[in-house]
């Protein structure tokens, strides 16, 4: 039975020079020319997993239910590392098993979501030795799947699927919070790995007078939203995921106080 | 009633790295799956309102009746900017009040178009102190309106809506004009405000030997296409959009002979 | 009588910064608002028709059977090449004839295609000395062509169309091939000319220690997939569309070694 709206998104390294996207997209419409095909990212950085799983991470509630997202960052490929769809009550996750999908793990309670090793090769493209399973595995068989077929006829459950170690923020003796810069975006904005929820559980207020934000030992003023900050002042907004997110108006907040992925931002409940 | 055929185009300074622009197309596809999405460009120079509005400025007349134009380069987001839409006979136009429509207003005679409020907040995604409005509010209201909720129903009518300095040529007694450098492509092309209509002013048969082009010192060669001029010579050719574009043959005018945005630009009629 | 699941491809040098290539699906939309379109690349480097040739080239096989490839790679737009159709029996290429359509004549046999000048301007967007026919000429074409329309009525068949020397590599004496760089994708990896099928002539088994390949007077190690290679060292893998390619894993090949478009490389049979 065809169902209709399928959406299918597309994340990878493969950067938009080269013609593998297009290809992909050519693949998928040739096995189901109805579904709708979005680009999340194909400029993540190459070979970086972790960053592919934020973005992924991110992004993926935003789609409607039973959106198949296509995650292809992939430094393993032509060699043993298993190609993988995990589906939860709500979405599809399609790529290799190599971690990438630890935050969809993370999300999900352990009951709710299943991890399969696709081996079914009639559902793949004819492969000769080659080294493309973005256009070969991931495409049809994420076509396939947004036709309907039945995801358990697309290989066997498996439990031991692959982790990256996730990167959480620490609080130390309710006064404090350790985290990190997680990623850099397109504007140079810092964003941290503290979580509104993580500030929520020091100051239930989130007042402003009350929390002191250290970065590279500077303290940095805390704002409602961009346009409020100083200008060239290292602010910080609860961004629009919920992250923390270390910022300069119309500027660069990387660029202008050399800040990069892994530097440490400690939070301090003042008395 | 469900219109079929909507298309919605997207313009924004967000660049293609983070996963921005793809999660506002789930948002709308979660609400209009039938909608057609079309990049304009993601990569307008960050914050920069006027090359947002040249870039609209340009290409919506080229869409179908009806399309829905939305474009975010929104430096003031958060602050008490506000989000409108723009109807005319022909096209929306959904972003902030921040000035970004102004070739758009300029285009229409005043009581062939109305800007509304975007105040009707069932209509937008929660938001919680967000600073994601091309996600919360553009998006969802873009495609509320590709399914053919009455554009009344968004908002209310202002008329103090924001406008920017628009950049228009001088024609000085009969014998001269006046422009400056606008926009430069990534050719390397330097469109200037000059149009084809400036130019017949002047002289009505467009005839090359009673024209005189001057750029930073220089005269300019008049060629009719691309190829048409001398290798590495400072041209200049009527583009395709009715602007006169200053150019070098298969080089980069821009880097060649360090042309920039606002260098002015003279043409002379002769006797 | 329309048809249904219809794809235009689009490969272009506009880059994404300026809003041509959304301008030309608006044109499309607007003629056929049910076609997919597919971008292939939009940063073909500018006014290469070698490099284009080959993006459509490893592509077009890969989309459904009457698919419209579109390529805009023009440096000699307004002068007097022409525009074209390229019928074969599976798939459409609309173009500028300037040889960029070179790959396709050589993949068919020459009875099975048919290279129609597009002269019937009734389907094409009015042009007043534009200098755009991706938006005025080939968008419009395409879009009526996916339409149904018969392509006998678009133009007279001609049989003096452009080509360009293509890049073979040559085999000496049974025991040499001579091939040559002829791209560098984005990951930095060269792409040669040489196939899976010349060096299957060289020894039919592809037995790798009867196989020596050198290029800038280095031995490369040849391995059967990216993982497999030693860290930093120069190796080649025959790539997934076939052709032997060089790599570092997880690394430039081409910053590593210097290596670039236009090199030679070599494969020696040993004895």
């Amino acid at each position: 039975m065809q169902k209709s709206g399928q959406v299918i998104t597309l994340t990878t390294d493969f950067g938009l020079k080269d013609p593998f996207v297009g290809i992909m997209k050519g693949v998928i419409l040739g096995i189901n020319p109805d579904v709708r095909i979005i680009d999340l990212s194909h400029n993540i950085s190459r070979h970086n997993i972790l960053e592919a799983s934020q973005i992924i991470s991110m992004s993926y509630r935003y789609f409607p239910q039973e959106t198949i997202h296509v995650v292809v960052v992939d430094p393993g490929v032509g060699s043993g590392r298993r190609p993988i769809l995990v589906t939860t009550g709500d979405y599809y996750f399609i790529g290799p098993d190599n971690g990438i999908f630890t935050p969809i793990y993370e999300d999900m309670k352990s009951e709710s979501f299943t991890v399969i090793h696709l081996t079914s090769k009639h559902y793949f493209l004819p492969i000769n030795g080659s080294t493309f399973h973005g256009r070969d595995i991931f495409a049809p068989v994420a076509a396939w799947l947004s036709k309907g077929i039945d995801s358990l006829k697309l290989g066997e459950e498996i439990m031991d699927y692959v982790k990256i170690p996730s990167i959480k923020s620490i609080i130390k003796d309710n006064r404090t919070i350790k985290g990190n810069v997680i990623t850099i975006d397109a504007f140079g904005n810092a964003i941290t790995s503290i979580t509104k929820d993580d500030l929520q559980r020091l100051s239930a207020t989130l007042s402003r007078d009350k929390l002191k934000i250290i970065c590279k030992d500077r303290e940095v003023d805390i704002v409602d939203y961009y346009a409020e900050a100083e200008a060239s002042r290292l602010s910080a907004v609860i961004n629009s995921f919920g992250y923390l997110e270390l910022f300069v108006y119309r500027g660069s907040a990387s660029k202008k106080f050399n800040i990069n992925i892994g530097d440490s931002v400690s939070i301090i409940l003042l008395d």
